[in-house]
């Protein structure tokens, strides 16, 4: 082991006690859980006309201040319909960053439409608006108001900013050079569940976002998402598009269009219910949790702890050190160090125009991407630390 | 109300007992359910790594004889994931019988495929492989070993049969009809889970199939689908391409393909290894229920009960009668008297090829659909009945 290895991994463990391996993240089933899960049983009604559906989908709206939210088989699906949502056709371009998790690119896919990378700032860890409106000047032009790639002679539709670890994107920056190109903002809200901009939640930024509650998120359902929408009109198509566009009727079997069957089952959903209401407890034992990694690491010269932008109140759902650009070679050595010591941590997601399907879309300059990516490691950030 | 409306609700009411509504079906959780999923639950592995995932997945093989069992997230996934494993593709056709449920047409389309309609015989409600072969020879032609479309001039890929109301195809004459057009046979076996064909369950009379515990299917998982699979190669491509592709090491994450949030959460399948301990019975009240149908309706003139065809013992699932063509006007005012007085009952689906979206694809001559469309009515077939 490197001196800097030893040195983060000793460190570590002061505050990480267990002698069990310690994972990234996990869930705390503390509360409701079981009361509500066997409840769902009991009512017979565990499947997505359930009762528990709708009462998670209040809940969340109540809870992020998001007018609607409709619930779904996990963010992938989210995403999947936000996209549509927005129009999103095949052959459209979508701008979403490099640095994010495969499902963004490959929901993007799903529609035949063309992932188009861009690049983040290592301030916000999400996409840099001012090079973005660069690029954008540089290889765009409107016509009839529609933003066209001048290179590929596509349209750009939507940008898909992630709140990566929950911290967020400075959404106003970003919605003014969406707006100026006439571009659709879908927030991938999957990671900050609990995390505010500007006094706002996330996901309330935009016409739509996505959230997440896959087993390694700060809430779960087992497997799970919701889209955000202050649209009554986007909320009850999302309704219609997750549940095969059945039109009502005593019996007949008419639908209205091509559909999917992506509705949250009510058994889900009980969890969810059990889950959000220990969400405000979750989010202020991961910012303590956060105090303490920044007191830790705050003489390091090699690193630094990420702390939330200055605009925003974050749910720290996973914790980050990023090394010094000196520092960068020790990447490997940290996590195998780490990893072999029974404290999990993992360096930030392959760039997405890396992977083998998607090296060929297009992209922008992606320095600080590329920069980040032998830099970025996440650190245990359980609840429960 | 007609008096043949009248005659089969007060039939209907000697074995119906219940004042309240009594639904088509409905589930039973009398076994481990609520142990399992507290189990689960507090196990913290509620998402798509943990145990019960496996279990399940294990006991589905086990109980259908079908070599490898993958789970999803509902029957759509597992569908549209037996497509894609057998091949189809874009522009692509796919036989679909006329007389199935949405799903599969959307399945189809999800791939940017064609849903091309084939007509089913009355004897099993499924496929009519005769009427099919006089129409391949008709409109194909094979170069090259790959079947085409003469009218079209695109592949006829594959041909999805369904095992309708739990009754299974003739899958015999079928195989020989695809075989001889080089067709890849999907089993759609959404509502056969415990019908079996000649001794062996359905679903494994093909290369890959699908299985759905929604709801109202003979078990649930609140919401869930599974792929069977006798090949080991197409087994492991199903897990890989429902889990987003992720090729595994200790930290990295780099992924192979374009792939899907589709495994079924561990909280889901806790509930179905549950529900799988108690199929057996389900299936054994289910059939002595249609044999009290069959019972009393066997005076009736004006319409028969559906029985199993001979070469298969069928979970009855969805119990129905047919009417006579000279009563098919009846249809409607049937459905509203028993709708009306506590017995729910339905249609079959509306025929694919009348929804708006799938309206100008490719179709065989569909006389038997068409007659039955009017004539079928499903009647309450809950185990507890």
């Amino acid at each position: 082991m490197s001196s800097l290895s030893n040195k983060i991994v000793s460190s570590l463990k002061t505050i990480i006690k267990s002698e069990e391996f310690t994972p990234l993240h996990a869930p705390i089933f503390e509360g409701n859980e079981i009361k509500y899960v066997t409840d769902c049983i009991e009512s017979n009604f565990v499947s997505s006309v359930g009762e528990y559906v709708n009462r998670f989908e209040k809940d969340l709206a109540t809870f992020t201040g998001v007018k609607h939210a409709i619930v779904a088989v996990n963010g992938t699906a989210a995403l999947h319909i936000s996209l549509l949502l927005s129009d999103v056709k095949r052959d459209d371009e979508v701008l979403i960053p490099a640095m994010t998790f495969i499902a963004t690119a490959n929901a993007v896919s799903y529609i035949g439409a063309t992932p188009h990378f861009i690049d983040v700032e290592e301030r916000t860890l999400g996409v840099d608006s001012d090079k973005l409106e660069d690029y954008l000047n540089s290889i765009t032009e409107i016509r009839d108001g529609v933003c066209y790639n001048k290179n590929s002679n596509r349209v750009i539709k939507a940008i898909v900013p992630m709140h990566t670890f929950g911290h967020p994107v400075d959404m106003d920056k970003l919605n003014i050079v969406a707006n100026k190109f006439n571009i659709t903002v879908i927030e991938d809200a999957a990671e900050s569940l609990g995390s505010f901009y500007k006094g706002k939640h996330t996901g309330n930024q935009s016409k739509i976002a996505a959230l997440s509650f896959n087993g390694n998120k700060i809430i779960t359902t087992g497997g799970g998402g919701a889209i955000l929408t202050n649209d009554d009109k986007l909320a009850k198509k999302a309704k219609i598009i997750t549940t095969t566009a059945k039109i009502p009727h005593r019996w007949n079997y008419n639908h209205s269009m091509i559909a999917y069957n992506y509705r949250m089952p009510a058994l889900n959903a009980a969890l969810g219910v059990a889950q959000l209401e220990k969400l405000p407890e979750f989010i202020k034992i991961k910012r303590e949790l956060a105090l303490k990694y920044k007191e830790l690491f705050k003489d390091f010269t090699e690193l630094k702890f990420y702390e939330e932008p200055s605009y925003a109140k974050s749910n720290y759902w996973l914790n980050v050190i990023i090394l010094d650009k000196d520092f960068k070679n020790e990447r490997d050595n940290i996590l195998d160090a780490t990893n072999s010591n029974g404290l999990m941590t993992r360096p930030v997601w392959a760039l997405l125009n890396k992977q083998s399907m998607f090296k060929d879309m297009p992209s922008m300059n992606l320095d600080i991407s590329n920069s980040l990516e032998k830099r970025v490691i996440n650190i245990p950030s359980g609840a429960w630390l």
